[in-house]
């Protein structure tokens, strides 16, 4: 069974749980009509299944490759990236001065999943220009936007991001790469950098750099680093290509999954760049593309688990095996209580995971519509969790679907094995979800835990709301928020950041396990009697007592993780 | 870092936590003593490190091939074949009249797994002819065992089981191998077997395949099954190789791991081929076989999250990435709260999963040796638990260690990747870990739970004796062991088996768990205020909270699982 969208799904997401209405009454998304967001959500669907589905295979079994210096991409893939740009999905949330269409994060991260798990290696490209589009409108000179920002727009260019060199991955600070000022408004940019998503291609016109390097002089660390924008081929005045820049690609990783996507080492030598921001202000700059691409990869884990969660249904009802007591079956392993068990674990996870996503797009789409500090937190809250719940759901629905699939899950050929593969990086880059973890019990819990607390009083008032209608699921639910209020306390009363950080990945599992729980609430409640009520009920009653391990892991400090020697570990 | 025996792991669990002296007090086992125990340990410790482990990667990067209907197998496994065989590795625990040791399954068991951790994919041959051997001593004809056993044990023949066919895997049952009487005590076998490991190889004399097949007029299901022996060549009476028999590899599978172990798809043309055991008894003899390898298979689990473990730590040892605020830090990512909690849990549940299928090992040699039912049992219901939670934990470790690389970890040439692809299939075959746990919940518990009980009492036992020295760590257990006793008795009284299959997943997890924390205790109590204490603390408290969530979700009855139909569940 090919992919398919979840177009429904979405729909219901928007007007049921994430409540994209108000979102739709503010001034800047009025014209993000209930009729706009469906017609785009379906011709975005049609475009993912036919179009794009059938190059996920194509792009595991014939990787993008290095030859002459130049990188050809997998079959396919360049008419591929060329429906995704002339359906303008590119820049669906961009500015409409330069031409993108100005919706809603809320729907960019739904269209960005459906790409994700129709073909992820290839929707890695559109990814990276929007996350440099955002960094460009924000933070480029009106000459670089005027230039860059229409070609970026409609898909004539592509945008990469390079932060990592091979001392510098998550400590982004220890960079090396030198910038010199040229004295005519341009820099030399000097050094090598590794992990390049996409970082050569050949469909397109121009592949724009967005680096970050050190000039000279400036201070170690973070706070010396500036954001220069490297083209391959530097644009005369008018826009068409001038000279080849000085960079190339060194060479692409030999990687467990996403073997479309090139992942390549670039060598820059004293190529020509242009400052993005003020000298200095490289992380700020980068950081608006970082958050919302931490937001897209998680997109990214829950498309995958979406496209895992189809393959290894179809293969469940299709697959005879054994005999089941169930009166109503179907005769093949469906009927089996513990393929059910992870058929609608995956189910569920995925459903609210994406919720969580959905969420912390809307709070993008609020701040950015009235600037209001409260949604703002929110999001800044609620990015972390939905970078790593969204990835390890991906990474956990994709095991799940092979072990659906017995043996027949361990053979290539049968496409289970690939989702594994291709989702597992989603965990590791725009920060390992261990930094999104500690991002979110030191950074966004620097409030006191305001914006944790002020999530926990919406999911109780919810629950309180909702006792008479289903008084086991809301009964759950409040007891494991209040369960998480104490541990969020807890952790907001440690100083010593080791205390915190201890806890980290546990405390922020937990903490998706209860959104999770009040997201499947919220459908069901819009669904009473129906498949929603039962899903929630399954989620909620089965998944949502994880919790309480959890939160014991949590708050158990950091001594006893410090009381091996490295000796002793290694013993 | 390459791979290194944990030598000295394996002693202090003979001694202090798996009580391996009652297996040396019994007639049958009084030659193992701690003196030869100790020196089999370090002297197979020794090939595993300097033979097998280099061969790892090569099995990866130049898999098996088949070439003009031959396996040609990866550098170097001829001559790690050889030196595994040399060693007498292959028949440790075989009967000493056909050349093998007679030492006790928990030495084999353990030197199985060293040989697991160092190159999976060439374990698995002498794994197969353990099974082999096994299923030949206790069901063959004299004639058969005096001609095969001898070279099955000393590695001059190979053994693989031939069980699965296209339309039939997990339910063994359907297969329509056929097998027709020749009238001269030899059959003719007839059909297509697949997932064949090690079903041919370029290094050894002759591969003896045992063959699941019907004879004509058999009953339909497993009841008509009967167990053939069909070498790849026949057999002069002298034991030289004669003709060469009806049968060929058709193909080799494309996994997703364990590329070195040829995985073949058999063809039997009239293949002569000679019973073992009576007609349609197969399946009695084949689950002597199935059931030592599936505690093998928990082993190989194990055996991965070793090798990934000590990989990882290398790794954390030398990589420099940050800064802490560790005053007694070596300056590399150990120094990272997070980093260490994942290596500790790493190490911790390592340990638990070593534990617990080695007690598993001495609960089947307490039955050889003293033939007592109440050991019997126990190991009836300890197998389907060291296999799924043996491979559970190589997964998750495996996982684990992928994230601790960072990006590095996506890399293949970083070997990371490697173990979580090879470990895979640990789960899936000798019986998915659902079906592991199915068998837990049915079969090994119409005793009414006796087995499962009695291990509780013992571990409330030593809980209570152990009070006073660690009063949190033994609370936490007791207090864990009741719940699970509850969650047990509930089970138990579920007469309709799709209640407790859908609980029978987190159950056996819960059950590990416990067992797990029962022996961190013991190795905490043999080493008071040193290592291994810390280790439990760290179980104990972080990791065995988890079965309160498991527990609750294996009490909630099938009724949600079913609740949505197939259109639902695709919706």
């Amino acid at each position: 069974m090919p992919y398919r969208a979840p177009v429904e799904d979405f729909a219901f997401l928007f007007d049921h749980v994430v409540g994209l209405d108000a979102v739709r009454q503010t001034d800047r998304f009025e014209d993000a009509s209930e009729d706009v967001t469906r017609a785009i959500l379906e011709e975005a669907g049609k475009m993912t299944n036919d179009v794009l589905a059938p190059l996920q295979r194509a792009g595991d079994q014939t990787p993008a490759k290095l030859e002459n210096g130049v990188v050809r991409t997998s079959p396919g893939f360049a008419d591929g990236f060329k429906a995704v740009a002339e359906g303008g999905w590119i820049g669906m949330s961009a500015d409409p001065e330069f031409g993108g269409m100005g919706l809603p994060m809320t729907l960019t991260t739904a269209v960005n999943e459906m790409m994700s798990g129709a073909c992820l290696s290839l929707q890695l490209a559109p990814l990276m220009s929007q996350g440099q589009i955002e960094a460009l409108e924000h933070h480029a000179s009106d000459a670089i936007k005027e230039l860059y920002l229409p070609k970026l727009i409609s898909g004539e260019w592509t945008g990469t991001m390079n932060l990592t060199e091979p001392q510098a991955g998550s400590d982004v600070g220890a960079l090396a790469t030198k910038a010199e000022d040229n004295g005519d408004g341009t820099y030399a940019i000097s050094g090598q950098k590794v992990y390049i998503t996409w970082g050569d291609n050949d469909f397109d016109g121009n592949i724009c750099h967005l680096v970050l390097a050190r000039l000279p002089g400036a201070p170690a660390g973070t706070k010396g680093i500036s954001l220069f924008l490297v083209p391959k081929y530097l644009p005369n005045d008018d826009g068409s290509l001038g000279n080849a820049n000085s960079l190339k690609v060194v060479s692409l990783e030999h990687k467990l999954g996403i073997h479309g996507s090139p992942t390549c080492v670039m060598q820059y030598d004293k190529a020509t760049g242009w400052l993005v921001g003020p000298e200095q202000g490289g992380m700020a700059a980068m950081f608006t593309m970082m958050n919302n691409a931490r937001l897209g990869v998680g997109g990214q884990g829950i498309g995958i688990a979406e496209a895992a969660y189809q393959h290894a249904l179809a293969y469940a009802l299709d697959r005879k095996q054994g005999k089941t007591s169930r009166p109503d079956g179907t005769g093949t392993i469906v009927d089996h209580a513990d393929v059910r068990r992870m058929l609608m674990t995956m189910k569920a996870e995925t459903f609210a995971a994406r919720a969580i996503a959905l969420c912390c797009a809307k709070a993008i789409d609020m701040t950015n519509a009235t600037g209001q500090a409260e949604w703002k937190a929110r999001a800044a809250f609620l990015t972390p969790i939905a970078k790593a719940f969204g990835t390890d759901t991906g990474m956990a629905v994709a095991e799940m679907g092979v072990q659906v699939h017995g043996g027949m899950g361990f053979i290539e050929e049968t496409g289970a094995a690939q989702y594994s593969r291709d989702v597992r990086v989603t965990a590791i880059y725009e920060g390992t979800n261990g930094i999104q973890a500690m991002d979110l019990v030191a950074r966004k819990m620097m409030d006191g835990g305001e914006a944790a607390n002020r999530l926990l009083d919406e999911i109780e008032a919810d629950a309180e709301a909702a006792r008479d209608v289903f008084p086991n699921m809301t009964d759950a639910l409040w007891q494991a928020s209040e369960t998480l209020r104490e541990a969020t306390d807890w952790l907001t009363e440690q100083s010593n950041m080791d205390t915190r950080f201890a806890g980290a990945v546990p405390y922020l599992r937990a903490f998706a396990r209860v959104l999770g729980a009040h997201m499947h609430l919220k459908a069901a409640l819009a669904d009473k009697g129906g498949p929603r009520e039962k899903l929630a009920r399954f989620y909620i009653l089965r998944l949502l007592p994880e919790h309480v391990g959890l939160l014991a892991h949590a708050q158990a400090g950091e001594a006893d993780l410090f009381a091996l020697s490295a000796d002793e570990l290694a013993a």
